[in-house]
């Protein structure tokens, strides 16, 4: 493999790589928390690197961007107001506010730099920016959840990096005894959890935080993520009493998806037979 | 990537590569069809490529036989004759024997080596092959459809490599015509279909092809496989009368599976919003 024509992740920990064939490296910058580089592929549009771990392209960023908001705004009575930490690319803040009965949206992303890099290399995922429900942020999402009063949020959408670097504190104990705390009632929690393939142990070892800290209720949703390991990622749903899906609602959504719909939501939340007897309990 | 520790499948016309590290290689030789070789990997268990393509591992292969078996084995009323078109590996002859109903199963590989190394590195996928009812052909699959009797079997499941080389012959309509003519009235055809994020334009040729040959109900299945191309793959069923899946058969399957259940199996028939569109009509 020529590097040069190449961007390869490799995973050590689960030894697995995954390549895109690119054409040019069109940015690379270290931030205050990050080394951040864009890439032009030849078949995957334009794809952004986190240190050195891929994020997001153009092509299929669709499956995580639909994946981590609507079966979690569908699963909410009446979701009116949203937190996204993470989600500097603000393709889960497009997704969230498409829901016209939403009100207001806060990201929260500790590095600017994502977001200023979207805004140029993936216009499209930023469209929804200027909304005037939206609020950007660039501060430490760990602080400002645990600095929130009760019931000021209906849905905390963490969509982070791996739990590693700046992300580790979002996969603890501590950071979801904050998120219980300030969910409404009814509200929940969504969070990326990595592939149930490869990193099972993650996905136990967060269960078991989220429920110890007052979380009665999980469910974990599968879809494909290309560029992620394995191309098979989660999202983990947590929440203080048991959700009911608004299927109407769903059905009848005012708006476009390209991977997401009614058959599609029950099709996530499916459990593969492993996963049910490992989660037996 | 120090290429001499991992081994990649790069594939040109996707623009992506997939690597799993090796700690050696077991095997290598020209077969008269095809270029074989087998990997110990660090985390995938054994690795067999053909002509540089993965096909099968230890770790992840249960997605793969599982969900090219058991979604058509319950979708049909009453399999007791099933044949494999390829599957010289023989995963798939095991999860089709695990049906007590099935009474006699052809597998029909054109490259016996394939079934010869797989007893030696994948021994648990051969555990089956000397069940009465398994019959081992290795002979030209394509020329054993055209030359079988009307209504000689009630599956057939095609479980072939990628559509060049050996396996091109089964994508065509001459091939779907022949498998037509053979099924009985309430037979079914499943055959892999590559991913749909990046091979649409192959899956829409051949759902033309199958309506073209006389089958006249398809449905295609969506499932993860992590060492082929997007980690994400499909199977397509076509058959000549609509089909009616026998949920609770399936719910007191007397055997056990890693990935496939009665959730799994609607879930695999959940249709992405991206390919409703496609195929509309």
């Amino acid at each position: 493999m020529n590097s040069s024509q190449w961007f390869t992740e490799q995973v050590p920990s689960t030894g697995t790589a995954f390549s895109l064939k690119i054409i040019q490296k069109l940015h690379e910058e270290q931030s205050d928390f990050q080394h951040l580089e864009i890439f032009e592929t030849e078949t995957f549009g334009n794809l952004m690197t986190i240190d050195g771990c891929t994020m997001v392209s153009t092509k299929d960023n669709f499956f995580y961007h639909e994946m981590i908001t609507h079966p979690a705004l569908f699963l909410h009575p009446n979701p009116k107001r949203v937190w996204i930490i993470g989600g500097g690319d603000c393709g889960t803040l497009r997704e969230v506010l498409k829901h016209s009965g939403v009100e207001h949206v806060v990201q929260i992303d500790i590095d600017e730099r994502v977001t200023r890099l979207a805004e140029i290399y993936f216009p499209e995922l930023c469209e929804s920016n200027n909304d005037p429900r939206a609020d950007l942020k660039f501060i430490d999402g760990i602080k400002w959840v645990k600095e929130a009063g009760a019931n000021s949020v209906d849905i905390i959408i963490v969509d982070s990096t791996d739990p590693v670097g700046p992300a580790e504190g979002l996969f603890g104990e501590n950071f979801y005894r904050d998120c219980v705390a300030c969910l409404s009632e009814d509200g929940l929690l969504v969070q990326q959890s990595e592939s149930a393939l490869l990193h099972l142990k993650l996905i136990a070892e967060m269960r078991d935080a989220m429920k110890n800290s007052g979380f009665s209720h999980l469910q974990t949703l599968f879809f494909p993520q290309c560029i992620y390991p394995s191309g098979w990622w989660s999202a983990t749903v947590a929440s203080k009493t048991e959700l009911s899906f608004r299927q109407d609602d769903c059905n009848n959504k005012s708006f476009d998806t390209v991977y997401y719909n009614t058959d599609i939501h029950h099709a996530a939340m499916a459990q593969p037979e492993f996963f049910k007897k490992a989660f037996a309990n």
